[in-house]
C-alpha cells in the first residue's frame, strides 16, 4: 500500500493505473467477498496512514498529488459540454427539482438555482401548492408547478417528463405520505423513460422504506449524509452500520442496492457505483450550515445529464456518473471553502451559490 | 455580392446603399417573387461566404465594419427620446405586459423590468390572479393586475388600453384556453385601438393556431425562436420549413402574415418587414438560459413606442419597427455578452438586466 495511492483491483486488471490517485475496488463476483474482508480488516489495522493516504491523494493542497489530481479533474471537463453559438435554450439542461412542501422551501430552490448557476438552461420546481409561490418568490429564473400533493400528481409531473433531462428528488420533500406516494409514482415513471434520478434527503426516506424502488435502476444516484446512509444500510442490508465513512461501506451499500451510484456525504465524500470508490477530499471548511446538500445535488443533477451525454469513451472508461458525482462534491466543497475564506462562521448557503460560477471556472474551465 | 455588404433591390429604388451594412430586400409586387427565387438560390449556393459577410457586417468587433456599423445604430440612438426636465411621469413610455400564470411567473417580470430599465416610466402586467404575489414580490417597481384568468379579462385590460403605449403578449402565458381566449380579445381591442404589440412565447402558439388574428396589423411584432419560427411557418405557409436561421425564411413568413415585423432570433437575429431583412449579429455569448427572450420582448415593447413616436424621417425611411427590432436584439446581446465576461456559464437573466443600463448607455448614448 504505497503513500502515493490507494489501489486494489480484486480481478488484477481494470483502469486502477491511470496515474489518477483514487481508491478502487473492482469486483469480481464471488472473488470480491474476501477481497473486501481482507480489505476491511487492513482498513481496521491501519486506519491512521490510510486516512492520512487519503488527505494526500485528494487535496489539491498536497504538493504531491497536485499532478494526479489534475487528470481526474480532467475527466470532469471532458464531459462539460462546450458552449457553441449553434445552440438552442435548453440544450445545455432542462432539470427537474421534486420537492418543496408546507416546511420546507429554501431547498429545492438551493437546488434550482445551483444547477441554473452550474449551467443549466432551465429548471423545473414540482412543489406542493402551499410551497409554490414562496420557491417563485425567491428567484424569476425557476419555473415552479404547485402539483405535487395534487390527486394527479403523477400524470401532471409525468407529462414534462419528456422535456426533462434528469431529476433531482427530494430537497425540501418531507415525510407527508401523500407526497411520498405521489412521489414513488413519479420515480417509476421516471425510471421508465431511463431518465437520471438524483435522490437526496426525505427522498431517501421513502427509498427505506421501499429500496426495491431505485434497485437496479444504473441511473440512480443516491446522496446520502451519516444518518441518511445508516438508514439505508439498515433497510438494505438488516444490520446496523458497522463503519461509517469507509470505502467498504459505500461499496458495500451500493452493490446491494444492484450498483447504483452511492455518494457518502463526509469529512470525505466517498462515491462508489459498487465496482470502485473515489474519495473527494478537495479543500471545503468546517462550516455545515444546512442547504449545502442541495447544491451538491441540484450540481449533480445538471452534471449527471452531461456525464451520460458524454459517454465513458470521455470518461476514461469510468462511469459518467461517477465522474459526475466526483465533479459535483469537487464544486460544492469549493464553494464550501470560497464561501469561508469570505465570511467565516457566518457563511451560509446563499453565499456558496454565489460561488458556484466563480468555482466551475476555476475547477473545469480550461 | 460584394465582401462590405448585401443588398438587393428588386425595383432598383429605394434605401439600399445608405452606407450601413445590412441585407435588404425591397419587394415590389409581382417581381418579388422571381427576385425571392432567386434570391434563395444565391443563399443556397453561396452560404458559406454569405455567412461570412453577415458575421463582417453585424459584428461591432470587426475592424472593417465599425465605420457603417455607426450608422444603424445612429438610426436608433435617433429614436431614443431626448430626456428633458419638461416631460412628466409616464410620457417616456407605459407599456403593458400580458402573461403570468400559475407555472410561469418569472417571465413577465423579467419583460416588465427590462421595459424599465431600457427607459419606460411605467410597466403593467397583467397576469392571472395566481401568479400576481409572487411577481409583484419579484420588485415593487411593476404594476401588477390579477385579472387574465377573470371572466371579464378582456374589459379589465380594455379600461388601460388609452393609457398604454405598447403591449407585450405572451411572457409566461402558457396555453390554458381560458386565458388564451381572453388574450385573443385583448389583441383585437388593441387592434382597434391602433396600438403597438409585441407578440412573444405562448402569445405566438396563439398566433400559430389563428393568424387571422394579426394577419395585416402593422403595429404588430413577432418574436419566435427556432420552434417557435417553425410552428408559425407551418401554420401560415401550410408546409414545413425549410431553410430556418435564412433571411428569404424570415421575409416570406412576414409576407405572408401581411407584412408584419418578424424577428426570428437564433445565432444572428433576423429582422424583416416583408421588404427588407435586417440582421442583427451583435456579440452575444453562447450562454441560452431562460428568460433572455423576455428581456427582448420587453425592451422591443418600449423601443417600438419610442420609434413609432419618431416615425420614418428619424430612421432614415426604414420602417421604425425595423429600427426598434434591431435595437432591442444588439441590446439584448450585449446584455448577454456584457453579463457573460463577468459571470461566463453561471450567467442567468438577472444578470443580464443588471447590464441594461451600461449596455443602453454604451450602444445608443451620445
Amino acid at each position: 500500500m504505497g503513500v502515493r495511492s490507494v489501489a486494489i483491483s480484486a480481478c488484477g486488471r481494470g483502469k486502477i493505473d491511470t496515474g489518477v490517485r483514487w481508491m478502487a475496488v473492482r469486483a469480481c463476483g464471488a472473488a470480491v467477498a474476501a477481497v473486501v474482508a481482507l480489505l476491511s480488516a487492513a482498513i481496521a489495522l491501519h486506519w491512521p496512514p490510510l486516512h492520512a493516504v487519503l488527505q494526500r491523494a485528494f487535496s489539491l493542497h498536497s504538493a504531491h498529488s497536485t499532478k494526479d489530481m489534475e487528470n481526474f479533474f480532467q475527466l470532469v471537463r471532458n464531459i462539460v459540454p462546450a458552449l457553441t453559438s449553434k445552440k438552442h435554450k435548453g440544450q445545455d439542461g432542462r432539470i427537474g427539482i421534486v420537492g418543496g412542501c408546507q416546511e420546507y422551501t429554501g431547498a429545492p430552490y438551493f437546488a434550482g438555482i445551483s444547477a441554473l448557476k452550474v449551467g443549466a438552461d432551465l429548471t423545473h420546481v414540482f412543489c406542493a401548492r402551499e410551497a409554490a409561490p414562496v420557491i417563485k418568490s425567491y428567484s424569476p429564473e425557476l419555473i415552479v408547478h404547485p402539483v405535487l400533493d395534487s390527486s394527479n400528481a403523477v400524470e401532471e409531473v409525468e407529462k414534462w417528463l419528456p422535456r426533462l433531462h434528469a431529476l433531482v428528488v427530494g430537497p425540501g420533500l418531507g415525510r407527508d405520505d401523500l407526497l411520498l406516494n405521489n412521489v414513488r409514482g413519479i420515480l417509476e415513471a421516471s425510471k421508465a423513460r431511463d431518465i437520471p434520478v438524483v435522490i437526496d434527503a426525505d427522498g431517501l426516506w421513502l427509498i427505506a422504506q421501499q429500496p426495491a424502488l431505485i434497485h437496479n435502476y444504473q441511473k440512480a444516484i443516491l446522496t446520502p449524509n451519516r444518518v441518511e446512509f445508516g438508514r439505508l444500510w439498515e433497510a438494505v442490508l438488516n444490520s446496523p452500520v458497522d463503519t461509517q465513512g469507509h470505502s467498504d461501506s459505500v461499496l458495500k451499500l451500493s452493490q446491494a442496492l444492484g450498483n447504483i451510484t452511492v455518494v457518502q456525504k463526509g469529512e470525505h465524500d466517498l462515491i462508489s457505483d459498487g465496482q470502485q470508490v473515489l474519495v473527494c477530499s478537495q479543500e471545503g471548511s468546517s462550516r455545515r450550515c444546512g442547504g449545502q446538500g442541495d447544491l451538491l445535488s441540484g450540481s449533480l443533477g445538471v452534471m449527471a445529464h452531461w456525464a451520460l451525454l458524454a459517454g465513458p469513451e470521455r470518461t476514461n472508461g469510468f462511469s459518467p456518473l461517477l465522474v459526475a458525482a466526483w465533479g459535483a462534491c469537487t464544486l460544492t466543497r469549493e464553494c464550501n471553502h470560497q464561501a469561508f475564506q469570505k465570511y467565516g462562521r457566518s457563511t451560509t448557503t446563499t453565499d456558496m451559490i454565489a460561488e458556484v460560477g466563480p468555482a466551475f471556472s476555476k475547477l473545469f474551465t480550461t
